[in-house]
């Protein structure tokens, strides 16, 4: 997945450590009655030290209260992430803004710490007010279970909504002579729910680094993860990245551009990037994880507009669900893009196999199609041969269950 | 649906009359064997006449072959419109474009009318070559049938594709003191089957108009219908909107705009509205058509974006296949268009109930929803509160059937 190997000293340990994996950090996750399954639904991560933080949220115009009130808290020193699940808090005017601020004080006087060193975020239903009373109850109870239990699938669990899957893991890298560690976990599904689209992801780190270069990092390495899985071109109100970094690893602080904040930059991206997939892949109605790669295009933009076109097409997602080799329905996708273009000239390959030369079809059957295709994993690759950028998108099917998940129709 | 009545001598008449009710149009159609089915797969429509022509084709850079040899024609006189189903002639470069010169040629030679004078359309499967051997037993065939029989209906039939029912009907006005007639006769189906998203439709008139000025009112005439219908946000290769007009009323002919201009361009646009509608309405897999009205909005152009990105969310479609009065969706769906906004000023109204006010719930129950939303034909509201531009499009629900039809999947 990474083009350009920068350190040999970065680990990947899938489903291992999580945002306690660095030194410092604790969480824990309990229940305080926002879901009717009566499921967790509370999550802390807590550090004593005064981290540093970086954050990218929705690009969506309506964004939930606790991405507005936890904006003004991101360049403050910062000693917890705290999320409820079950109710996202969005679209609940002032009275939502009055509920986050209300959280993030009663959080205050719980933990002892500053309201300006709390960064809040919840999910779930939009729309409906915030139930406080099981807020303040559930508060207090995660204070006292923190203080006693560090339970990082607790944490990850009360972040869950419509996730079959827990998603945490880990890499590690040298920077400077020391064994640095970056920890995650993370919520999203494949198949989006009513209410529930929310994705997250809150990473800590014990790396020293500073502030405005955390933020560069974890805005590139968003880029190139969570914001290329595309599952049906919908943008949350409350999706939402935090990254903590406490120091704890006493490296010598990465304070400018250079082999050390490249070393740490490569290593966040390749943790969102495993997590994206993690995502994407945790879909309860998909049937095929499908990378659309495009290349030869006049520039990067190009690239990135025709991936998320095909992308995003119902059409081509339905084909793929019934394991058709439909190229004619990518390249009417690629027509419609406002790219520079020649429909002469377009190849188009499905899992190695040239199924569309030169705008047109190589003449592969409907049986040898769904063979080809009759694996979860499928690589399109599209080369449009007007120049040398390339880009991708990483989606999935239109099937059944999408409809039936998302209409509630019974 | 028109908001400014120009002429009270319009009228309409649905599925009446057809591209033959015009005086001095011919038309029939034929099997030639280019559909599996056996069903008619070709139609011609003629007139003695040298017609004046306008044209609209589809904006996807990949246009079919048919397309781009007709488009040099289009100033021409010209005497037919030819099209078959059942082949796309799409996506078959060098051999496509001699295809469909070659079509012309063998019309020119049996119909005995000059190659400049003739307009060809296909619609079905991409990326296979046009079955030529078919195509020239079928020009003689329909040559001699039109001879002995004008028969819209066979016309009609023989440019369906997945459509459940026949589209033809007229309009009527006075044009300078004549009485002219519009006809027309349309293929598309609301749920979009694989490789024939085509949506066609052939006009016809007998009004005497000047060539630009029937282009013009042509133009604006499909941007206020048939580019108002999503039913996926997806654009065909083949899509195309001829009109013919033989001047045989003998009207004072329109030369410039003015008061007859605008009755001819009311009337053709009161007959392409109610064209889209019915194609919108054919849909086999559809529970629900839906209109999307945007008001209050910065400008034309954002109320466009929003209308057209609210219609095309999969997620806002799913919700009305299951009857919810999911206004969150259609909020969060806003909030992604680069418009001027503020989430806090807006409204949504589903069938004339409010829903969401200011950004907020106003406590719609789910039952409450569902009975709002039991019926076919569905009004959006939503005013954005940011100034006095308006616009609308007209969607479909995404149900099971969709993807059922589009994934062939058994």
């Amino acid at each position: 997945m990474v083009a350009k190997k920068i350190s040999e000293s970065i680990k990947y340990f899938p489903g291992e450590g999580g945002v306690t994996a660095p030194k410092g950090f604790t969480a824990n996750g309990i229940s305080c009655g926002l879901k009717a399954s009566g499921r967790k639904d509370l999550c802390i991560i807590y550090t004593k030290d005064e981290a540093k933080a970086a954050a990218v949220f929705t690009c969506n115009v309506v964004k939930a209260a606790p991405l507005k009130v936890s904006k003004r808290n991101v360049n403050n020193g910062i000693h917890a992430i705290f999320c409820n699940s079950g109710n996202a808090n969005a679209c609940t005017g002032k009275q939502g803004m009055d509920d986050a601020r209300l959280t993030i004080k009663l959080l205050a006087e719980e933990f002892e710490i500053s309201p300006g060193s709390i960064l809040i975020a919840s999910t779930g239903i939009i729309g409906v007010p915030l139930p406080m009373d099981a807020i303040r109850y559930g508060i207090s109870k995660i204070r006292r279970k923190l203080t006693v239990e560090n339970n990082v699938r607790n944490a990850t669990d009360a972040i869950m909504t419509t996730d079959t899957r827990r998603k945490m893991s880990k890499v590690t890298c040298m920077i400077g002579g020391k064994l640095v560690t970056i920890g995650a976990i993370a919520k999203g599904s494949g198949m989006i729910r009513p209410d529930m689209a929310t994705m997250l992801a809150f990473l800590t780190t014990d790396c020293a680094i500073e502030q405005k270069l955390m933020q560069r990092a974890l805005k590139n390495a968003v880029k190139h993860s969570f914001n290329k899985i595309s599952v049906d071109g919908q943008m949350s109100t409350n999706d939402t990245v935090y990254l903590l970094a406490n120091g704890r690893q006493n490296n010598p602080p990465i304070n400018r551009t250079g082999a050390n904040f490249s070393i740490f930059e490569e290593a966040l991206t390749v943790l969102c990037k495993h997590l994206a997939d993690d995502i994407v892949n945790d879909g309860e109605g998909i049937t095929k994880v499908i990378r659309i790669n495009v290349k030869g295009a006049a520039s990067k933009e190009d690239a990135d507009i025709v991936a998320r076109t095909v992308g995003d097409s119902a059409l081509v997602k339905t084909a793929f669900y019934g394991q058709s080799a439909n190229w004619g329905r990518i390249i009417q996708a690629i027509g419609q893009c406002p790219v520079k273009l020649n429909p002469d000239r377009i190849h188009i390959e499905m899992n190695g196999r040239r199924v569309c030369e030169n705008g047109m079809g190589t003449g592969i059957t409907t049986a040898e199609g769904k063979q080809l295709l009759n694996r979860r994993t499928i690589e399109v690759d599209i080369n449009l041969n007007m120049g040398s950028s390339s880009d991708y998108v990483i989606t999935t099917d239109l099937t059944y269950d999408y409809v039936k998940i998302n209409s509630n129709y019974s």
